[in-house]
This record gives structure tokens, sequence and C-alpha cells, in this order.
């Protein structure tokens, strides 16, 4: 799969990178950021933490605001930051809401009406992206980890539990923990995927732990403030915290007195996370 | 001087705060950000570093992308980023052009036509910012150091020159070296300042320089990357390079391979200037 070089800056010894290439799965264009530690200039096989962002994000917010950069030159991880939507599809009431449409893919599969020709971002981050990772980034693909943000983070606890084979590491700041019992998620699912709670379920970061075969668990590593403005009504980590209290899931949940849902919040914990993906995947 | 809390985030075990006063040196109300580290609400008078943004920048933008909380964090320094430029003055063209007018404030009095009024940024950041930390931030206004990038490269070398009684530590990103002899100097002091160049030599760093009596020596750290893509027309680092060499004066001007004009660039070396600071404000 071609990719397209939009621009580059040197940072942190290594390189940011931003391109654009042609995605199958979203049948359009999509943008993503890379950071390239100093390691991959030395033609080292380097492991890959693919971060998704949150709710009106794009491929630049976490590269920008998160600074991981200056923790994955020390660890040599390549960064990979995806888009959080299609963008211009066309579709009708596409840009209405913040939280639906553009810039709220929500990492699954539309498969109602014309969202499903274009908001297919699940396969477009475990398919298209990984297709563009091997084939560009001389990336080690069997050390992958993946992380994010609020609708980030849901997105990497779901496709972290449901892609093991890629995924070898996850974390999550302020994760919606269960789409299917909070505002955000019920709005997205509705309109992506239909009513029927049973599909719900199968994109739900709490219902993917409650059927996990245990030889599927690995540690997790959660990130939340107590101060988050998005706390009890849609991120509702206290879910998380009972499905691994009643199934014995290996989760680190972290709550942080006075942090907010603001990326001054993610860039407090970022080398914690970094270095919880670090000792996962192997690196120095 | 009273100012009004716009919004507040914890960071870094410390407190990000926004800002808006009214200011009697532009005519206008202004906002800056704050950092305060942790040690700040323990009730220590911390030392304060004034952080000058380049064109187009606002008070917002140091502080999301520079990654400067966390050294602040660690050696107790209270950072402000004030805004740019006075905003919505209502003055004819002042949207026009993204290197005059807002957003380009240039860190000097205007005398010309409309502009007298309100863009006086030199007054604002050394006499009404000074009031507003002095009454409100529990600082040691003892112990402030002024530092910028690009447009606020300029503003930190030369404010920091005039002022010595308020900055005894400086350093600078990419600073714009000489307005006297590069485009955007020339386009902002004509137009806020007039055409006569002995006035201009007062707000030029290059010549401050040249001018300043050896008791005011104190060391200067510069970063400036060789792939900027403004270092030959706009920056003109040599001319600092040379009047360092012919007086003497202690500038440590370090080229950095490879790095651009973007903050992935100063982010990359924050925690040398940071530091820079720290020791000359008798920080631990």
């Amino acid at each position: 799969m071609s990719i397209t070089l939009i621009k580059e800056h040197r940072c942190h010894s290594g390189r940011m990178a931003y391109y654009s290439h042609g995605s199958d799965a979203v049948n359009g264009e999509m943008k993503f950021g890379v950071y390239f530690p100093p390691q991959a200039d030395r033609g080292e096989k380097l492991p890959v933490l693919t971060y998704l962002a949150g709710l009106t994000c794009n491929e630049e917010t976490f590269l920008i605001k998160g600074g991981a950069q200056q923790y994955a030159a020390k660890h040599g991880l390549i960064l990979v930051a995806p888009d959080t939507s299609p963008r211009g599809a066309g579709i009708e009431g596409e840009d209405d809401d913040w939280d639906f449409g553009t810039g709220a893919g929500f990492y699954i599969n539309a498969t109602r009406g014309a969202w499903a020709k274009n908001y297919c971002m699940e396969s477009y981050v475990t398919q298209d992206l990984q297709a563009v990772i091997k084939d560009s980034l001389n990336a080690d693909m069997d050390r992958q980890g993946i992380f994010g943000h609020s609708m980030g983070g849901h997105g990497a606890l779901t496709l972290g539990f449901k892609y093991p084979e890629i995924y070898k590491s996850i974390s999550a700041f302020a994760p919606i923990c269960s789409p299917t019992f909070c505002p955000w998620g019920a709005k997205a699912f509705s309109g992506y995927i239909g009513s029927d709670h049973s599909v719900w379920k199968q994109h739900d970061a709490v219902e993917l732990i409650r059927a996990m075969d245990k030889s599927q668990y690995k540690p997790v590593l959660v990130d939340q403030g107590l101060a988050d403005e998005f706390l009890n009504e849609q991120l509702k980590p206290h879910l998380l915290e009972k499905v691994a209290a009643e199934t014995g899931f290996p989760l680190t949940l972290r709550f942080q007195e006075g942090y907010d849902h603001s990326y001054y919040f993610m860039n407090t914990f970022m080398e914690d996370h970094i270095a919880h993906h670090a000792e996962a995947l192997g690196c120095s």
C-alpha cells in the first residue's frame, strides 16, 4: 500500500512524519502521523505503539500535545497515530455533531445506511493501517501495542482485546469503558450499527473482559482523572473496575486526584504508559 | 490589578491556569497562561520564567506544545505565557496579515497612527504583566527569567537586555536576531514605529549587545535549527554570533542539525532551556 509523505520534522533526535494514503476500509484517503525514534534511522526493526485519539481529534493531536516522543526515543518505540474518522465522505449529517460522524469514528465498522461505506475504523486500524505499517515503516510487526484516550481509550481496549494476535500490550487514558451504557456510546452505536445490544457488546471493553478466556489476559494500565468532567456520565471506570474484580482480569486502574479529561492530564502520565508498553514489548 | 480565572487544569502535580485582565498598556483585555509547579501550592515564593511566543501564537501555544511543565515542576519555576498581541482592537487592517497586527505585536510599543493606542506589548509585558505577577502569583519578583521563540525570541532577548532589573536570565529558540535587517522586522517596525532606523536599533538584539556595557553581560542560551525554513532570510543567527564574537558577549549559540522552526524542535531542547534558567535563578 503506497503512502505519501505530507511533512516531516526532526524531533528528539528522531523524526516526526505525517502521511496520507488510500484506504479500502473507509473508501477514501486517510492520514496518520508517525514518530520514528533515533534507533529507526540506524536501521533497527522496532516495535510499534499505535495511539487512538478521542472525539474531535485528528492524527496530529496526540503528537503535538501528548509529549510521548521523548519516551519513545528513550525506549526505541515507533509511535503511530491515525485520524479518528474518515474526512469528507459526503454523508448527510456527517459534520453536524462533534460526537458523531467526522472526528468520531468510534473504532468500529458501521453497518447502517450510508455510514457502512466509509465509517469502518475497526478495519482501517487493524487491516489497512497494519498493511501500511508493515510495508512502509520497517517495523517489528510481532511487537505492537495500542493505547488511546477517551473514545480512543475505548478503541485501544476493544481492539486490543479483539486482536491479541496484533497487539501485545494495552493501556488507556480516561477510556469510555462501556459504550453500551453511556450517551456517547449509545448515540454512536445506534447510528453506526443499529439498536441490537448484543452487537454493541462486541465492542464494549467491559463485556469483552467478561467474555474473555483467561489465557488471553494481559496486564492493562488505565489512568483516570478524578476531576474528569465526563467521569460518571460517559466514562464509567467503576464498571471496568468491577468486571476486573469479578473475573480476576489484571487491570491496573489508577485514579488521579484533581486531573481532568485534557491532554494536560495525559501529558503528566505519558511516561508511565510508554514504560508500560516498552516493558511488555521487550524494549530496553 | 485584578485578574479573572478562565480555566484551570491539574498538570504534572501542579496547576495550569488561564487568566484575563484589563491592561492599560494595550487599552483592552489581555489573556495569559500560568503553570504553577507543585511547590507553589505548598506556599513557597517561587521564581518566574516568562515565555514570549512567536507570530500567530497565543497564550496557550507554548503551554500546550512546549512540554515545559515537567521541567518547571522539577525545578520549582512558575511559567507565565502572555498572548502575542492585543485582540480585537478594531484597527483597520489589524487582521489582514499573519505577520503584522493581531498575533504579531513584536514586543515593542507602537508610536504610529492607530497602533499606538493598543499595540504596546513592551509596556504590557514589562509593566502590566509584571504588576499582575506581583499581585496575584505569589512570586519571587527578584528571580525572574525570560525566553521565547522566533518573534518571541526577539522579544526575550531585547526585553531581557533592556530590563535587566526585571530579568536575570535569558534564552531563546530560533529568535529573530536582528529585526532591522529582515523582512518580518522591517514590516513590523515600519508599521508600528515608523522608518527611523535609529529607533529600530533600540529594539534589535544585535544592536543592543553592541551598545551594552560589559557589566550587564549575562550568559544567554540560543538554540537554532539548521533546517529552519526562516534561518537565513528572517532569523540571521550569524549576526548574533558575529556581535558576540566581536564584543565578548557570553552567548551560547547551538546550531541543531536537521531541526526546523516548529514546536517539535523546541520541545526537544526545552529541558536544556529550563535548566539554564533554573541554574541562573538559583533553583534546586
